[in-house]
C-alpha cells in the first residue's frame, strides 16, 4: 500500500520510524512518501498562508501550492490517487473506514491547518476525514492516526502473535480485561478461571466481561453488531445484577 | 502545564519539537516529560510483555515497569499527576474532554500496547481515554492528539492571529469555507460577499454556510449547541431548499 502526504511538517512523519510500521516499511509492504507542501510554492518567501477574505482571525492556506504539490504526485503515477483531506468537518474515522482505505491501493492525505484551507481546492479532494470532536492544531497527527490504523488491517504487517482478531472494534465490543505474568502482583490476583486452563470456561468469562464493559461504558456498540443467544442471555444477567445493586 | 508521558517509544514523541508545540515548550508553557518504560523494568532482558493467562493471541503488557515508573514520577513530584490511559476501552475524547484537561495543571499519560494491558494497573488510573473507534498499533498516537488539544487551549500557547474562537467544535458547528488570495485561482472565484467589506453580511453569510454544512453533515452536533432565533430562522431556510432540489 502506499501512503503519499502533503504536509507542512514533513519531519513528524519520522514517528514512522518505529514500531511496526518501521517493520512494515522495510519489508515493503507500506511506502509512505511525504511532500512539504512549502518545497512547491512560487513565491520568494516560501509563504503558504495568507489573510482571510472577508476578515478574521487565523490564517488560511493557499490553494496554489497545494494544487502544485497534487500536480506533481500526479505526474508521478500518471494519476491522482484516492485523495483525503484531512479536516475537522469530514466524516468522523472509525475502524469501518479504516477497512475500506485499507482495501484501496494507494491514498494521498492532505494534512493543513485547521484554522483553515482555501476551499478552492475542493476538487482535488475525493474524502475529508476527521479524527474526532477536539480541535488540532494541524491535519498531521490525524493522519498519523489513519497511516497507523490502516497499515495494520494490510495483510503481513502484524506478525501472528500481534493478531488483531479480539481486539475493541475488531469484534465491536470492547475488550475483556487481560492479565499476564506473574499470578500475583501487589496483592493482586489473576482471576481463577484465567488459570484453570479450561478453555470453554474462559471464552465464556472473556465474553461476559467484553459485554459488561461495553454495557456499562458503549451500549451504543452493542446495536451495531449481532448478538447470539448466548450474548443475550449474558447482557440479561448483566442487567439484573446491576439492578440488584 | 505539566505533561508526563510513560511510553515505550520515546523517539516518537520528537513530533513536539516542532510546530506551535515547540514554541509553547520554548516559552515555558508547556512540559512534556517522556519516560521510557523499559527502562523500568527489573529484568535482564527489559522485557516489558508477556503471553496472557487464559491464552489468546498478542502479548500483554506487564503491570510491574508501569507500577516502577508511576512509582518514580510520584518521587519526583511527591504525588500522583492526574493519570490517563490511553485505552480502545475509554471515553472518547472531544473537546469538552480537551478543555478539562486544560484546567488541570499536570497530567501523566500512559500509553501502551493496544493488544491489552495487565488489568491490575487500573488502580493508577484516573481516567481511561480512547480518540475513537478504531485500533491503533500502540497508544502513543491517541496521546499526542492529546497532548496537542489540549496544549493549544493553554493561554499564550496560540498567538492571536491563530485564535480558535471560530473553529469547528469550538462553536460547536462546522466551519464556514474560507478563502484567501488570489481573488481568482484556476478559474475560480471568492464570493463576493467576502470581498464586499459589509461586515454584516459577511457574518450572515458565514454564519448560514457553517449551520448548512452542520446541518448537511453532522446534524447531531446541531442539538448540542442554543441556537439563535437567527439561527433557527436560517436552518428553516436551509430545509427548505434542499427540499426544492
Amino acid at each position: 500500500m502506499i501512503f503519499d502526504v502533503l504536509t507542512l511538517f514533513p519531519e513528524m512523519f519520522d514517528i514512522f520510524s518505529y514500531s511496526i510500521i518501521k517493520r512494515a516499511r522495510d519489508n515493503n509492504l507500506i511506502r509512505l512518501n511525504i511532500y512539504n507542501i512549502r518545497d512547491f510554492t512560487t513565491n520568494k518567501h516560501r509563504k503558504v498562508d495568507d489573510y482571510p477574505y472577508g476578515g478574521g482571525a487565523g490564517m488560511v492556506m493557499q490553494a496554489e501550492p497545494i494544487y502544485n504539490t497534487v500536480d506533481y504526485v500526479k505526474n508521478i503515477y500518471g494519476y491522482k490517487p484516492y485523495t483525503i483531506l484531512m479536516s475537522p468537518k469530514g466524516e468522523v474515522f472509525n475502524q469501518n473506514i479504516s477497512k475500506e482505505l485499507s482495501n484501496i491501493n494507494h491514498v494521498m492525505l492532505i494534512c493543513g491547518h485547521y484554522e483553515g484551507i482555501d476551499e478552492r481546492i475542493m476538487p482535488l479532494i475525493d474524502r475529508e476525514i476527521s479524527i474526532g470532536d477536539f480541535v488540532l492544531t494541524g491535519g498531521e497527527i490525524a493522519c498519523m492516526a489513519i497511516i497507523d490504523s490502516v497499515s495494520r488491517l494490510i495483510p503481513g504487517v502484524l506478525s501472528s502473535n500481534e493478531s488483531f482478531e479480539d481486539e475493541s472494534f475488531y469484534s465491536g465490543l470492547l475488550e475483556y480485561p487481560q492479565y499476564t505474568r506473574p499470578e500475583e502482583f501487589r496483592g493482586m490476583k489473576v482471576p481463577d478461571v484465567l488459570l484453570s486452563g479450561h478453555h470453554e470456561n474462559i471464552r465464556k468469562w472473556r465474553r461476559y466481561e467484553s459485554l459488561k464493559i461495553t454495557y456499562k461504558r458503549r451500549p451504543d456498540l452493542l446495536k451495531k453488531i449481532d448478538l447470539s443467544n448466548e450474548d443475550m442471555k449474558m447482557l440479561e444477567d448483566i442487567k439484573n445484577r446491576k439492578k440488584e445493586k
